[in-house]
């Protein structure tokens, strides 16, 4: 299974090896997690090389895969492991501009981040396992946050006690920094979880997500706290919202671009004259990082196809008043979107 | 105060310009806390181009400290704003190959890197404050733990408990991944927290830190649940450490290099017969970031002033045995060190 992801990619690429010392790029190519290490692959296979501390590890797990693992040899830098090559393949977008120059210094260099990027968009079984036991530890989670909120409470509290649920629900840590928002914080899509406190009647929208075994799970929900009878408009945005998020997922067929999926969540707010507060794109890849292909956005040319994962997050921010947003990941199967986070999207009103 | 952050770092360069899309640099440059932006300074002054999202609050907070707040035109990238300047400074180990590359076709570019460093290495004294409350969060934290670790608890467990006091004591996160390892697995330095259950008479080493107002605390502790009389070894190398640890506070100067303070651990701990086992560094700056200047290693030559603030943790693992750090965030005033974080150090046993 690794030495398949590894010749995908090293057959997609014009190159002598391919070369990575990326965080994101080393654990898909290797399937072990580590802080330090870098994989090359040329005609002759791949080696690993790490340090002293996950040397043992490595081995266990990669030499029957038939990767060579060895020490980095002491004085030695990442770029001194490129000598003798003519053509080396290098992710452009994860090596810093001191390592580009250093590398240049020892091999003609060209950009292998869309290999990575087209390769990792497809998940194999085992990475859907991994997610989707994420979704679960999300779902979960959430379930239980429901019966913990108070009046009184911050937004951080909150963050907090859901952060703490999806670690004892087995979750290695957050796969990005929770957002809480508070009634209209919420209209701000990206508001710093901060100290206001939950009142009655406040709308809750919180934005979250788990990782489970190097993977990456991601989740919106928006919600009451008691119905103070004010929320006329917030609940005909929210039934519009969710209307445009269930009706990607049942129009949602591969051979689609995202640009074609996003439009459909975009083109029925706009029956409800709500594309001009839908500020942002639908969705995203997710796997091993939480932001990774396929693009789900107005311009998106990426076609959408079986065994990759991404966000539906639709969303209405009216600055000021109100913020919605309802979010599942997903994965395209048999040609159709299967949710993978699903908990309870009807409007729930605490 | 931003103004003579900027001005430092524009002086140091012999650049027309000076820009930065990095998120550290960016914080540290504008006290702001975003996750998209720019800053270019020229003789001129000083732009923070950023997105609608945080434009009205960072006009609010910049604008009268003489910064000018603007949203990043549309359809624009970064390196549209280095147009017109002939040399240009950015970090090299910071922005990406394919950022270079960008940025290369606009101007002649040098490196900025080693400005940020040195000017970020010394804190000023609102960064201190930040430090300061990050190190008690960390202090009344771990307290607080103590009273809730149990027999069968998993070591992610008793990490999900401490990330969560943290989180409810003021913290807007980690500063980093929490390291907890039961019994020998604290003898792999960087041991990934798992699900193994403590048992009466484990050692337990916690490796943990958090961030308040965008700044790190760094702190280690070992001790010991429940003493089964096994541990005259580990008691005998934990005093060893510890004394190790506290002739580092005592006898750190200003004007030492980062190499001559690593040895006073290291000589110490040399005659003691440990040094082979002490496998690391004695520490590593804290600041916007976990890990920057100044490097208090070995070979390091960064000379040692007061403002700086960095780790004390020496350690000795010997594998498959045991695993001991203690370790402290300390400050450089007057010359001298002074611990921040400083939760009792003596062997506890629980």
């Amino acid at each position: 299974m690794i030495l398949q992801r590894i010749e995908k990619i090293f057959n997609a690429l014009n190159a002598d090896a391919v070369f990575t010392t990326a965080d994101d790029l080393r654990f898909y190519l290797t399937g072990f997690e580590s802080t330090f290490g870098c994989v090359l692959t040329d005609k002759n296979g791949t080696t690993f090389y790490t340090d002293s501390r996950y040397l043992e590890a490595a081995q266990k797990k990669l030499s029957p895969a038939g990767v060579k693992v060895e020490e980095m040899p002491r004085g030695k830098r990442p770029s001194d492991l490129l000598e003798g090559y003519k053509k080396v393949a290098v992710p452009f977008s994860k090596i810093t501009a001191g390592e580009y120059l250093a590398y240049s210094k020892k091999a003609e260099l060209c950009d292998s981040a869309a290999a990575f990027d087209d390769a990792m968009a497809i998940k194999e079984q085992c990475e859907l396992d991994c997610i989707k036991a994420a979704c679960e530890v999300t779902d979960k989670s959430f379930v239980q946050l429901l019966g913990r909120i108070k009046e009184g409470m911050s937004e951080n509290d909150l963050a907090a006690e859901l952060e703490y649920l999806m670690r004892l629900n087995g979750a290695s840590g957050t796969s990005f920094s929770t957002i809480a928002a508070f009634g209209k914080n919420a209209s701000v899509p990206h508001h710093e979880t901060g100290s206001d406190k939950l009142k009655f009647g406040d709308s809750i929208l919180i934005d979250f997500g788990c990782k489970v075994g190097g993977y990456c799970s991601d989740c919106t929900r928006t919600f009451l706290f008691g119905d103070d009878k004010k929320h006329e408009e917030f609940k005909k945005a929210y039934a519009d919202v969710l209307k445009a998020h269930m009706l990607v997922k049942e129009k949602l067929a591969c051979g689609m671009t995202g640009g074609q999926a996003d439009a459909i969540a975009r083109d029925y707010l706009k029956t409800r004259g709500l594309d001009k507060y839908f500020t942002h794109a639908l969705g995203h890849g997710v796997g091993v990082n939480i932001h990774e292909a396929p693009k789900v956005s107005p311009k998106s040319e990426d076609v959408l196809k079986d065994g990759m994962v991404f966000s539906d997050e639709p969303g209405v921010y009216i600055a000021g008043e109100l913020g919605i947003r309802i979010e599942d990941t997903v994965t395209l199967e048999g040609g159709k979107a299967v949710s993978l986070t699903d908990s309870d999207k009807k409007l729930l009103i605490l």
